[in-house]
């Protein structure tokens, strides 16, 4: 198959038998993640042909209908669109080597977790062999793929993209980011630091909470509408990091520097450990050190960007 | 006036003139904090006495109509409500013993931040001069104090609570925690705790997007809605920390301890700081190294308590 007839492979509605026609679609891995992809496409009607490096992981995939491919190579020449979901870039370049000619004028759809430099290289080495190279940053668990709560970040080729919408969207919510292949796993990173953070605030919070035998379910009913309504000034605090402006007349990390005294006291008091909550008393004590401390939080974003 | 007269005072409505009036506050300590409380029951109509260790801080309050007091004792004698809110627990206990005899059967709410620990002496102090004891938590900065979306948090005499529930709901939102005093400081703590996990995680995000020159604002679109739909997942872990029973089927330690490596590899590609994240890491990595490897993140509010 030539690229140019692959990509103009799309869904097709067939009026007489009211049937969609969708591409064929091979996934390549098949752990947790990699084994919901396949059965997500296999439920949507597509047919469905998977690999992975050590057998065995296939026969529940077989028995809804996968066709399993005894070589890389056989499953993706199965298909026009290959997704691939292996444990690092490691394994899809070893995967993708051993491809070789084959891959031309395929779209390969990388959700393999890596870096945004990985996902660049990947993305050259792809298109320099003749295929159309699109990344993917899936912010779910196994459990959620195929539901409109999963979300899926994608970038590089559009044109990949546009062509499998149709199928693409089966996984989940998606969002495509840009022609730069980076963005997806930039995106993926930035957003899964942001929740840990916000995990290890309530860790810290739970830990204090449970230090008097408070129930922390009872907690939730508090720090859930908390962290919402805390989250609505999370744009302004951005909008300060574009323009740089950071002067702030609400929360100076002065006043933030001053009450981190006495909150770590507490945290002392109370038997917990500080080890989460020091790094960030340590970057407002940084800060006001530079010379920023009537500057509000969002000065704090400028400090991680030049580290110590 | 003794303490059954105190407790007696309530809003009472003159349906002859149709006005409402209300109890006399005071208000000792006009920091920014101090400076609002006061600005907002004037609004509210209360007859408002104020006092500041260092003079001049008044004058913006008088042309609201505010009663300046020229020493402490005369500001705690003007009402059957006392509110304090000034630097530290050690400011408190200065303005109080200087008060002596005539705290007797007045309402003490103190809006001084301070741990637990320090709230449960100093009701014990103000109980013991037969004066009731209401401690409170202000998660709002100044600005928000007289709107709906300040949150006050109470705990102490619930007596005090009740009857003055209509002048301290003119703050802001409020809820009483119960008699224990040192309550409110602690879900206060708490919950800022929570807060600076999610600014932390916030920051780092918004560096790493930062680093290839994207919008910080455009981010906001996808992260404030990522991190309320994963604030849905914190009653769950809530319940296994009220249960102990940290066992998941969705995102272990061992799976967060892989995905953490490849993470922070991310972060030195971008040149962005990690030490808002490596804690974090830490944390996991030692709830591996303790055998916890297939239990879920909620497994980490285990080892905050045990500090190392």
């Amino acid at each position: 198959m030539k690229e140019n007839e692959r990509t103009e492979i799309k869904v097709s509605y067939d009026p007489s038998t009211g049937r969609v026609s969708l591409p064929p679609v091979s996934v390549i891995g098949l752990g947790m993640m990699g084994s919901a992809l396949a059965q997500t496409f296999l439920k949507e009607g597509h047919q469905t042909t998977v690999w992975n490096r050590t057998p065995g992981k296939a026969d529940a995939l077989m028995k809804q209908g996968a066709k399993i491919a005894s070589k890389v190579n056989e499953a993706i020449a199965a298909s026009p669109i290959v997704v691939i979901c292996v444990l690092d870039y490691g394994a899809v370049h070893e995967i993708l080597e051993e491809a070789g000619e084959i891959l031309a004028g395929r779209a390969i759809v990388n959700l393999t977790n890596g870096t945004p430099a990985q996902a660049r290289r990947t993305a050259a080495w792809v298109t320099g062999r003749g295929a159309e190279y699109l990344d993917g940053g899936i912010m779910a668990v196994p459990q959620m793929i195929g539901n409109s709560g999963a979300l899926v970040l994608y970038s590089g080729s559009e044109k990949v993209f546009q062509t499998y919408h149709p199928t693409l969207k089966g996984l989940g919510a998606l969002n495509f980011l840009g022609e730069d292949p980076g963005l997806a796993p930039l995106y993926d990173l930035a957003l899964l630091s942001a929740m840990y953070g916000m995990f290890g605030g309530f860790f810290h919070a739970t830990a204090m909470i449970r230090s008097e035998q408070i129930p922390a379910e009872a907690f939730t009913e508090l720090v859930v509408p908390w962290l919402q309504a805390m989250s609505a000034s999370l744009p302004l605090m951005a909008q300060a990091v574009d323009t740089g402006d950071h002067r702030t007349n609400v929360s100076s990390l002065y006043i933030n520097q001053t009450g981190f005294v006495n909150f770590i006291d507490a945290c002392r008091e109370q038997g917990i450990s500080t080890e989460l909550m020091t790094p960030i008393q340590g970057l407002i004590n940084r800060g006001v050190a530079e010379g920023y401390g009537t500057d509000g939080l969002s000065r704090l974003v400028e400090l991680i960007r030049k580290p110590v």
